[in-house]
Order: structure tokens, then C-alpha cells, then sequence
């Protein structure tokens, strides 16, 4: 989606300043269902359809100790999202909400978060579920979920 | 840390190819208790002490709607990490470990993630409970946690 597009009423733009203040490397891709924005699930469920995560060389030597045990943390870039707006009108509410009250795609650092039930590692691939984001997303980051980490460290 | 620092047994590090696949904006900065590293608690405590975030323009404009009664997800870039170890030997453990098995703030895209209490919202700054990074570390983005998600939306 193109800061061009029309916006719905009440949603307000601000000049992006595209400032570098970091930058990001891809290091993998995400294989989903879905190639539209509209066919994506609202959120991804644990019981939803088997995606699978690529990670790209070198970084496929980081998957050492993972478990599938542990609930695990994607990170991923919405790479299709517009990045300018402060106020949003998501579909299915009336009056617009700023960004920051929302989980939408449209956002000043256009990143997904999911924790997602780690199935398989297959080489460098994890087939997992509970995604909703599109097929070919960009992989950012993966770690042990927060309340997994909670679970596995508290008793020792 | 920079890449130049020594590495413990075991440790491997890639070259980082340093690709720009995608840039990031800082939209703000968070302010802890926390100076150095070793300072840092190992994770975010609901309880723990209290934690500002502060929201720069135009993005405090993002800011209408948040629900102080809503776990807030908080995403950030720890810009203090080296970026090329794929496996690691964190404190404690006597045997390297893929950096994604770990919640290490030394990852490929350095973003730190944590769920916090929203205590209040004073314009552009959030008081809030649960984050365990340092003092001045830059804000990629905030939206309602995940579970916060559900709960508000499964009953409608």
C-alpha cells in the first residue's frame, strides 16, 4: 500500500521524514496461505494453518538449542504497509484511532509480532502455527516467547 | 558493544553483510533506572520500577485511544549490541547456544520486545512497569499486546 492511496475519513498523514536512524537485514522469509492483505487472519491462532519460516544463511547457524517445546517469538516486516499515518480508521469502526491503540499493519516502523507453536525445525526451515501475516514476508527476528521464558527459567 | 570485543569460547560470529534491506525511524526514547548492561534486570517485572517512555512528534499524535487498562507490547532497538554472533554463551551457561534460542540483546536486528503495565499517560510520555533495557534506548514502535488483543475482542 503507497502513502498515495486514499485515506478513509478522519485518518490523518504526517510527513514521514524517512530518517535512517537503524537499518534492518533481512535474514529469512516467511511461507503462509495468504497473498492478499484482505485473505490474512485478523490474528494468528495456534490451531491455524502450518506456515513455514526459512532462514536464510548464515544465520541458520542461530537456530542451534531451539526447542519445540517453547512457544516462539517472530518478528517480521510488513514490507506492503504504509508508513505515515498518526490516526487510522481501521474496517469495522467508525471513528478513527491512533496507530499505537491498534495492531493494523500501518505503522511509523512497519514491524509484525506473533508467538507462534514451533512444530518442526527442518534444517533451516521451522514449519510452525499461528501466523497471519502475507506469504513472502520478510524475517526479522526469532526468540523463546516471553512468558515460555518465564515458565522455563523461574523453577531453577 | 562492537564487534571488536573479544568473544567467549565457543562463540561464532559471521560476517555481517551489513545489507539495508529496510531502515528504521526512532519515534522516540525510553528512560529506566538502568546505565550499563550489567545493571539491567534479565527480564521486565510488572512490579519493577517505574519507566518512562517518551513519544516524539508528529508520532505523540498516535498516541489517542491507548487504554491504560490494556498490556502494552513495546518494541526497541538496543543499539548498544554487536550484530554478528550466531551462536553465543550467555552468563550462566557453560555451553554456546544459537542466539535464537535466547532472548540475548546480541541478535542479527537488535530489537528488544516487552509487555508492560501502562501506569499513565501524561501527553507525550508514557509512565509504565516491566521493561528491563538501558536507560536512553530508542522506541521502534507500541501497540496493545497480543493477549490484551484477544481479550478485548473475543467477546464481540
Amino acid at each position: 500500500m503507497s502513502p498515495q492511496q486514499a485515506r478513509r475519513p478522519g485518518e490523518i498523514a504526517v510527513e514521514h521524514p524517512q530518517a535512517s536512524d537503524a537499518w534492518l537485514q533481512y535474514i529469512g522469509r516467511i511461507h503462509t496461505p495468504w497473498q492478499r492483505r484482505e485473505d490474512c487472519p485478523r490474528q494468528g491462532d495456534l490451531d491455524g494453518p502450518e506456515c513455514q519460516i526459512e532462514v536464510f544463511q548464515p544465520w541458520d547457524q542461530a537456530l542451534v538449542g531451539l526447542q519445540t517445546t517453547t512457544p516462539l517469538e517472530v518478528l517480521y516486516w510488513l514490507d506492503q504497509s504504509r508508513r505515515d499515518l498518526v490516526l487510522q480508521c481501521p474496517t469495522g469502526r467508525d471513528h478513527p484511532v491512533g496507530t499505537f491503540a491498534l495492531r493494523s499493519p500501518v505503522r511509523p516502523n512497519p514491524m509484525g509480532s506473533s508467538v507462534v507453536r514451533l512444530i518442526a525445525i527442518e534444517g533451516p526451515v521451522l514449519r510452525v502455527r499461528g501466523l497471519d501475516c502475507l506469504d513472502g514476508t520478510p524475517l526479522l527476528d526469532l526468540k523463546p516467547a516471553h512468558s515460555a521464558f518465564i515458565r522455563t527459567h523461574s523453577g531453577g
